[in-house]
């Protein structure tokens, strides 16, 4: 790792009060902000840079320049709110916060940890004023900001910033008619126009035609400038005070990437044959040094040419990181093989994607089969009900997305394709807890639960590439129904073992480590590496616990599962998902109607709260899902096995 | 009930080969389907006639004229697909249907009636090409077959019908832009805009603005015309058919209600003072007999004009239909009352209507409080990002609409809003099975499971007026964490009792009818009623059965849990629900957690597939939660009561 070194407080503090003229001011607090963001990111191993670069002149300049919101306080009524739509961009907010003495540099040391700053906007953290959810939400969000003003007569103006990849949202045009239709005057949109989503430009993902056009249309009052020069932003703002009778939005030209020259777009995007590396991440040590470098010679630069000392650095503690068992098995990269594969054999299976090709592994087999393959955009009520006419038409479509955002967001679209019978498999990415760092709007652990009340869709998570192969191949060979496939989008903590010949049975799982006093059922990389270091745990204690890799979320060989629970009195399910709708319902349920469960114990370990964000050891910890606080749970209720034998 | 007459095949053949000008005959032939769409809305009891009017001609000149789908026959992969979007237009549909010998007299006859026709599109009918959900989904899964002809290499042109209303839906524009984007040249998306929605006048709810140019600059070529003149539908189609590089859209201008006078746009909008009256539910028996004389003395008209015979009418066999229970009481007229005063008290209350405000009873706030009502239009996602919005400035929102469209289609938006730890009230209106004639899009069995995942909600169904009322307020004024209450949208079956001085506890139950040998949990008016007549039936059978009115879905007070099934052998739980994710699950996990179940039966009697749809007694019995199907799933189980005493 390479040295950090962090722009302090003072050094803002100096340049705020140095009498220089506006405009060079902000350039040069906003480079200040992007090195430490830059800083901030690497440290925490992830994060949005190209967004959190394109939207920070903005950011400083609302903040800087045109808000109230630092002189009046967070806690003014009166004051105007600024927030962002898309949430990503959040690193960069809170560096300009911390310029302003809102946060800590202690807290942007700790972005994406446990009691630190989170990967996407939280309400809780100081100076935010929303959180954001999947894309979309913003201006809905604000306007009822903006109008709860206007009903209680309170002042200040609400700032949203929204992507133009999140233009494909329907919500946004939602949004758009109502603000109008209401004459939200004290609304003011900010799209960070920077031409790119996640890794392509937009106009190749879903174009967004005449934009100023558009926008006008739906009512509002249009401007757009160059969003990184001051002197144009000062003009825009001033249109905007003369107009009173509708909401306003700026369309802002950025550059994704900006102030670091090999991650701005276009170059970025040239180098990369096409893909923008940049959107989230953290850069490699090289990367990272001559970025950092890049930006204090720039601001060294502007502060020698108004006779200005060169900024001082400070180095950065060093940071205390938990560690995390990581394997080189990735689930989804076996997910992407196997789908080529399928999709290269059979011409009926058609491949959705809602612009996370390159995250969802699926990348490969739009390069390589672009006929059996449509990208949708940001857009997944749409991609989801696509998908319902191809399979009427008699296609099997293969949607892919997160899993917070599909099963939710697309949660009515899905049961319409559900009541019309027909066979689509829904590939639920990034599902359950970990990765916590991006946080609440991220992390899936209601997906199984929403979901659960389809009684034609099958829900399957497996443990291993190898099973997530086997899975892919009978949800679309086998399976009858619908498919929810449900995958972990980071590394395998560890990687399970399955004895060869091994072959997915519907409704059964399979006992990946024997014992006699208690048995618990899991699924799921994350959660059955902490089964199995909770069962190592208990051997010292001097228990045998039988761990099940239960990849059938929502059926069960009831025959199976009488055996499989057979002599022994304690029942464990570790969720990785809410106790709610998840596994362990299902199968109490079951064991209750078939009188399986009797005098046993039955206990469900999932996630009682709302997830919170961090490493993933601290997160796993701080729910008690981690393997020590399995064992001191099932050490509670567990009881040596009284039978005399059990096989 | 009037004489009900009937329009029968042979008559349509008689037209159809009659050598009539094409016009004339369509316009004729719609009028002959108008008048038998009434009578099977009249004999349903209710129905869409206003939209099932305006598109008629559109509909009739599509099958008739411009589509080669009855010549194919619907099997037929280069068919033309035309289906509509909003789907409540479907008794008209069915009237086409008929016309052409598709569907029989029998099957419309049982509109909305088990085994007879769904209320709403159902994919299991013969020419019904696909489902409708919430308004929106249409465009999107028309483009699905669109492009799936195109991958197969397959003919024939895929025709959707939008409602203008429809078009507040944000998944419009996502269907709009990808369209255009990847040039779906053999879709055609027709907007029937009779310019009304539920009730008010579309520029009333959310203003659409030039609906032409807007329509152009996604990217469709646009045309427009009078959609009751075929003369104009044919030089439509003709343009249509030379346009091959775009989708294509028609802004058929429509009159609500057409065909008949009084039903007309805007006389009837007129005669409503500014309320459109006729969007949902059956005519009185004058306005039916009015109207259908209306209708055949036009057909007669034109008929003798043309020198024809009048119309021959064959008598409707009388319609035997099974008798369901009806108090004078309806919950959600309670709720609004109730809503009245606390808006009218309160000034921080503020109330979010999806253009549903007649149905939901919020009417009266709406005009007697305008400052505190927000009309969202039919854009659930944005009304409830808007109510995160008022929530984060202090207000509390209370936001309705229809349970099956605000649990799924805004899940995400309620999701992000818990994220934010801010108090907002979700009434869930038309909850549960009952009724059960609009079919699967309307009814929600999958809410509680929905939103049962969220730890910071408290979800609540109050059985009668009273406890609705007491709900209400327990939200606005007690409740610390949002809340979601759950209404069902008809008559209460029967009026519960509740002893004087009941007061809702949070977590705790009513007892009312006592009972020895098992206890059954339900909730809401529906299901009580059922249980309290399975109570009746088992007394016959030496069994006493108590019942518990269990308004608390996610909340229990596990002392009084313990106590109240304690010395019982036979725990049942009743849902208006799936048995996924309902109160059943929760009382099982909460009474396994606690060493309450024990050595107890527990079963969950509830809705275990696909809702059906039909008549209230006749989709209860289906699904085996009416009395009687409960007291003999009971009498399987329940052991009469071994303790020597019990209180």
């Amino acid at each position: 790792m390479p040295d950090f070194n962090w722009i302090p407080k003072s050094e803002f503090h100096r340049l705020n009060e140095s009498g220089l003229n506006d405009h060079v001011k902000y350039g040069i607090i906003a480079d200040m902000c992007r090195a430490n963001t830059l800083t901030s990111v690497k440290i925490a191993g992830s994060g949005h840079l190209g967004s959190s670069f394109s939207a920070m002149d903005i950011a400083v300049y609302l903040y800087y320049k045109q808000m109230n919101t630092i002189e009046l306080g967070f806690e003014d009524p009166d004051r105007d709110i600024y927030f962002s739509s898309k949430g990503h961009d959040v690193p960069g907010l809170y560096a300009v916060l911390y310029s302003l003495g809102v946060l800590t540099r202690d807290q942007l040391l700790k972005l994406r940890r446990l009691e630190g700053l989170d990967g996407h906007p939280d309400i809780s953290i100081n100076g935010i004023e929303a959180n954001s959810g999947s894309l979309g939400m913003g201006i809905s969000k604000a306007k009822g900001m903006a109008i709860a003003k206007r009903m209680s007569g309170h002042g200040g103006n609400v700032y949203v910033l929204t992507g133009d990849g999140e233009l494909q949202e329907g919500q946004i045009y939602e949004s758009l008619q109502t603000a109008s239709h209401h004459a939200v005057n004290n609304l003011i949109a900010i799209i960070d126009h920077n031409k790119v989503q996640s890794d392509k430009r937009v106009d190749e993902i879903t174009n967004l035609g005449k934009l100023e056009e558009k926008l006008a249309l739906f009512g509002w009052h249009v401007e757009r400038c160059d969003g990184h020069d001051f002197k144009q932003l000062d003009a825009v703002m001033g249109e905007f005070q003369k107009i009173t009778d509708r909401p306003k939005v700026l369309i802002a030209d950025t550059i994704k990437g900006k102030g670091i020259s090999f991650m701005e777009h276009p170059q970025a995007l040239k180098d990369g044959k096409g893909l923008y590396h940049w959107h989230s991440g953290a850069p490699d040590d090289k990367s990272f040094q001559n970025g950092f470098n890049e930006l204090i010679d720039r601001i060294n630069v502007a502060l020698r040419a108004q006779n200005f000392n060169d900024i001082i650095l400070e180095p950065v503690p060093p940071i205390d990181k938990p560690g995390s068992c990581v394997s080189n098995e990735y689930v989804v990269v076996a997910y992407g093989e196997a789908l080529l594969d399928i999709v290269k054999k059979n011409k009926k299976v058609v491949v959705l994607d809602a612009d996370l090709a390159a995250d969802c592994r699926i990348r490969k087999c739009e390069d390589a089969y672009p006929n059996q393959f449509i990208e949708c955009g940001i857009a997944e009520q749409d991609m989801v009900s696509t998908a319902g006419g191809l399979a009427i038409q008699g296609y099997i479509p293969i949607v892919n997305s997160f899993a917070a955002f599909l099963a939710s967001r697309a949660n009515e679209q899905i049961y319409t394709n559900a009541c019309e019978n027909t066979k689509i498999i829904y590939t639920f990415h990034y599902a359950g807890l970990i990765p916590a760092g991006p946080g609440k709007s991220h992390q899936s652990i209601r997906d199984i639960s929403l979901l659960g009340a389809l009684p034609n869709l099958e829900i399957i998570q497996p443990c291993n590439a190898v099973e997530t192969k086997m899975a892919l191949n009978y949800c679309v060979y086998e399976a009858e129904n619908s498919c929810m496939l449900r995958l972990i989008i980071g590394p395998s903590p560890l990687i399970v073992d399955l004895p060869s010949g091994y072959r997915l049975k519907k409704g059964r799982g399979l006992v990946i480590r024997e014992g006699k006093d208690g048995v618990l059922f899991t699924y799921g990389p994350v959660m059955i590496h902490e089964a199995i270091k909770s069962h190592e745990l208990l051997l010292d204690e001097g228990y045998t616990l039988k761990i099940v890799n239960m990849p059938w979320l929502n059926r069960v060989d009831v025959d199976w599962l009488r055996q499989c629970v057979k002599d022994i009195n304690s029942v464990y399910v570790l969720e990785d998902h809410a106790a709610n709708g998840g596994l362990g319902d299902f199968l109490l349920r079951k064991m209750v109607k078939e009188s399986i469960l009797m005098q046993k114990s039955f206990e469900i370990m999932a996630v009682e709260e709302m997830p919170a964000w961090g490493n993933p050891a601290e997160v796993l910890k701080h729910h008690g899902v981690d393997h020590e606080s399995l064992k001191k749970k099932i050490l509670k209720t567990i009881a040596k096995c009284s039978f005399p034998s059990n096989k």
